[in-house]
């Protein structure tokens, strides 16, 4: 290590990630310097550190069975333990308190707790209750921080195998989030993130799936209109639309969205060169996306998946290294 | 190992832990004991025998996720592998018969059964039917043993803390268990664990909630005055009340319980100086226990959890154990 | 190995194990003669090689539970994780596409698929779709082959401990698969594991529980009279009897079929000496077959279920090593 390492210390103290502004640039990319570590080590030496005498807690009160298994399997890279509550069969039921329930899976004595939830903010308040971790794995409309540090450790890899080298940050990428903006926690996550990097950010949706106010949101513009957005795009983040959400945002039906605001085959044509595609999962085929578009070259959305796992192993790792040396630093 | 040690040997013979009378006062010991070893290891060293080869069942016909989470957990700490076996989407829905499925449980090879179940005496039924060692986890309103033990490991803890050196025994402890004995598989075994200790137990319940007839249970003294009883209580047991019961107990409503029998502040302040709360969880704060009661530097409840999983990584390890044992004395 | 071992190497590539037709007669024995070894070993030593690297993903899109525990505890056996993937709880409940759930889950990269599925031909459009390797855990009637090895492994046991000498093959052995031929998975990957074997098989149902055409089945016959076929029977293989199948087979109630096909004790006694008895579970005792029966000496049920394990350790180490040594013969 040397000295300009020591500078460079990041300010994000590593005992919970709730959100991308915790994170700020250095956080940032520490997380995707220690993915880019994973990935590059054979897979009999995937794991930097042995974590097996740790155990992670998935705490999921919306179901989310890609994000949960992401969790578990990145857990499973480091030899950690997985916890797997489902607050559909647990005493939540039965009229505990978020607070209990958390308070008791703390008391088991798992070192990390991945929540997912509906109401935002919960994460923050969790981290205030319990002595694990807290990873916000969605919080509400509010964020979703692991995915945005995924997205963005899959754009920098499209863009260094693009440019023949690893770019240092987004300065000057031109984004485009397309879709239902006001009921996704991914936006929120994807704008802070983005934007910290360098990217200008413009989204792309019908006024009733628009939050209601952006104040304060670093974006470059906010538009309606998908096709004067689209051939200054260098990369079109579609959002997942949600059946329900059609009747508030007053579209007769999903062809009336696909028509408007959909990355059909026409549209992604006319994207400029080099474009790159991506969404957060799972897809509607024909609705916000075409078929063809989603299975096209540039689109990146399997790596999206693939790159979760390590993603979220490097979250875990930071925190979980961080909790090692904390306890041997009160041990000496 | 001295000679005393060998004269005081368990009359338990750690092949299934089934009630706390199996136990006895020794068997007891046993466990308290390796849980308290666990608990002093240092958490690389959590372990005392490795049993990465062995396979713990859980199978709980009724919903538990705590109990469930809290044996998956001990297993873990073993490094025993974990296998859930989900009553609902199984094939007891189409029709098999209990014995067929814990035969077919048995028939995989599964070192452990962990079993719940709705019917009293289903876990000393299944102890007749299978190989596995049987754990029971809570048969109908009959025992719930790991939960008698972790309490009196709890207690145990906390009583030599207070009085600077752990006590032999609970001889003369006064305790008052409170609440809805009658449905409880938990009053049961408390009893049992806390008499064969050497405490005197007093049931506070209004008469609805009382067993039908304690003839034979080991207790001082059944009550309906809970304030009457308070004033003479080193720990005070507050077991949960389920809403359903409350028109069988002719309580309009669960204020009128508070009003009677809930440990409310006003009631903890009565209580004697040095006493103890306890609580099975998951509690109804407001309504048992008042909220602050609950989170008082005297309520042992965050303790209970946490000492379960020790206490279940011990009855594990016995039980373990002893298979290990036979195996190789039968290889010999 | 000698030189008629590399002239006896298998025509099956290992890289899916999909339909009992792909294994040819040498790859049974293969399968057959790795679980030989995996059970002779003692138990610490069960693992022939370490998978602690691979990940194997269970995706049933039909409820099963034990099938799935067995894969499960098989991964287990070999150090291996397991990923349970609900489609329950999952994105297939979003609308999400069959392919898309699967390429999900394989760019999570996972090694092995054990999937289930309601529609005959999804496992091997899965093989065409996924990197992962592919193992049929039952697609619609179609195929469901490790149930049929494991039968063919724990008959083979049987006879050699009969017999005192291991079989080479089943050549002679008389057949008789009796019950819901028609809607049955187990029935097709049974026929043709017998007879690939050497073993004549005579399907025994009321007519309407028989498939439309057994035209192409390796069959010797069709009856619809057990009393007829079960003193010529060595092997009575009994199928589960579902409910509502029985008003398509204009049979009244389950007594009927019990009365006419159902393996009661009465028809047993009539079994030519040593002849066994199967079942791949769970049984209707008292419909299908009588209680007595399912549990005489001569049943192999349990034997089934244990086996089952065995066979899918043997099956996953199989398909894991060839994986590896491609990774490694790629590497060089």
């Amino acid at each position: 290590m040397t000295k300009t390492d020591v500078v460079a210390m990041p300010r994000w103290d590593r005992r919970n990630l709730l959100s991308i502004e915790d994170l700020r640039p250095e956080g940032i990319r520490d997380v995707l310097d220690l993915a880019d570590r994973l990935q590059g080590e054979p897979p009999t030496r995937a794991t930097p550190e042995d974590f097996h005498h740790a155990t992670v807690a998935t705490v999921f009160f919306e179901n989310s069975t890609r994000t949960r298994l992401s969790f578990e399997l990145a857990a499973q890279q480091l030899s950690a333990k997985v916890l797997n509550f489902n607050a559909d069969s647990s005493s939540v039921k039965k009229g505990e308190s978020l607070r209990d329930t958390l308070s008791t899976i703390d008391a088991f004595g798992v070192d990390v707790i991945v929540i997912r939830h509906a109401s935002s903010g919960v994460a923050v308040q969790a981290s205030r209750w319990v002595n694990a971790a807290i990873i916000n794995a969605g919080d509400g409309q509010h964020e979703h921080p692991t995915q945005a540090l995924l997205d963005l450790f899959t754009l920098r890899q499209a863009l260094g195998t693009q440019r023949g080298v690893m770019p240092e940050d987004l300065t000057g990428l031109r984004v485009a989030i397309v879709g239902d903006i006001r009921h996704s926690r991914v936006a929120r996550s994807e704008v802070l993130a983005l934007s910290a990097m360098g990217a200008h950010v413009t989204l792309v949706a019908p006024s009733p799936l628009l939050p209601t106010s952006v104040e304060g949101w670093p974006i470059e513009a906010v538009s309606s209109d998908l096709d004067h957005v689209i051939a200054n795009t260098d990369l079109c983040y579609v959002l997942r639309i949600q059946h329900e959400r059609m009747v508030e945002a007053r579209l007769d039906d999903l062809d009336a969205y696909r028509h408007r605001f959909g990355l059909t085959l026409e549209r992604a044509a006319r994207l400029p060169e080099g474009a790159l595609i991506m969404h957060p999962g799972p897809i509607n085929r024909g609705v916000e996306i075409d078929s063809l578009v989603a299975d096209a070259p540039n689109s990146l959305i399997l790596a999206q998946v693939r790159n979760g796992v390590t993603i979220r192993a490097a979250v875990l790792s930071l925190l979980l290294g961080a909790r090692r040396d904390e306890i041997q630093g009160a041990v000496k």
